[in-house]
């Protein structure tokens, strides 16, 4: 398995330092987001460097990041990390059906074709 | 609990659709890293529009681009999501230990002092 616990575990630490850090407490989605920008910008100096070991530790960074903003939505009762992986799940099967149900694709662009009639479809539906 | 299990069921998802798609096999670290440029800034424009709706999908994008780095670095053998995440355990630790230790700060300005010192602490010994 992959991130099983420790996730979980970060998760649980982050509202910690949320709750008792004062630095932490002023930080809004806007201030947040503004570091997140930053750190996504260091994946790709990593990424130009060929710096392998510095691009684990800045999408540790924006991973960080990211749910941070979770614990602050969640703060405010607006939706919970399992929500947004719940919602990507359902938007992955949605977009992309050939794959999740056995389907066969033979190239690049009868995919990207696929891709853009599901969203098509979904978009007339209102869904995603 | 937070994302157990449905974060793990995610990243299997991924990996399928990496092995199965075409188009996700073209993906590079670059190519995939410029999505995730681009997703980072849907989340800038859901928050400035106040559209909670749109900020907590387009995180969710960022999740799956995030996490798609993850799984082609795997693929290289150079990391896991584990790795990863117990990177970010490991660093948030060492850097807030205040927090986690059970001392306690009575000020933003008093943390960020103790955040460089053990940043510069860390640092002098070639740690993060």
């Amino acid at each position: 398995m992959f991130m099983k616990e420790r996730l979980d575990e970060f998760y649980e630490m982050l509202k910690i330092d949320r709750k008792k850090s004062p630095w932490s407490r002023e930080n809004s989605f806007e201030s947040r987001f503004e570091e997140l920008r930053k750190e996504i910008e260091e994946v790709g100096v990593a990424l130009k460097n060929d710096d392998m070991k510095n691009f684990e530790e800045e999408i540790g960074d924006c991973l960080w990041d990211l749910l941070f903003l979770i614990v602050i939505a969640e703060e405010k009762g607006l939706f919970t990390g399992r929500d947004v992986v719940e919602g990507s799940i359902a938007k992955l099967k949605r977009r992309k059906p050939w794959i999740f149900e056995g389907e066969a694709v033979k190239s690049v662009e009868e995919e990207i074709e696929l891709w853009n009639r599901a969203k098509r479809e979904l978009e007339g539906r209102g869904g995603i």
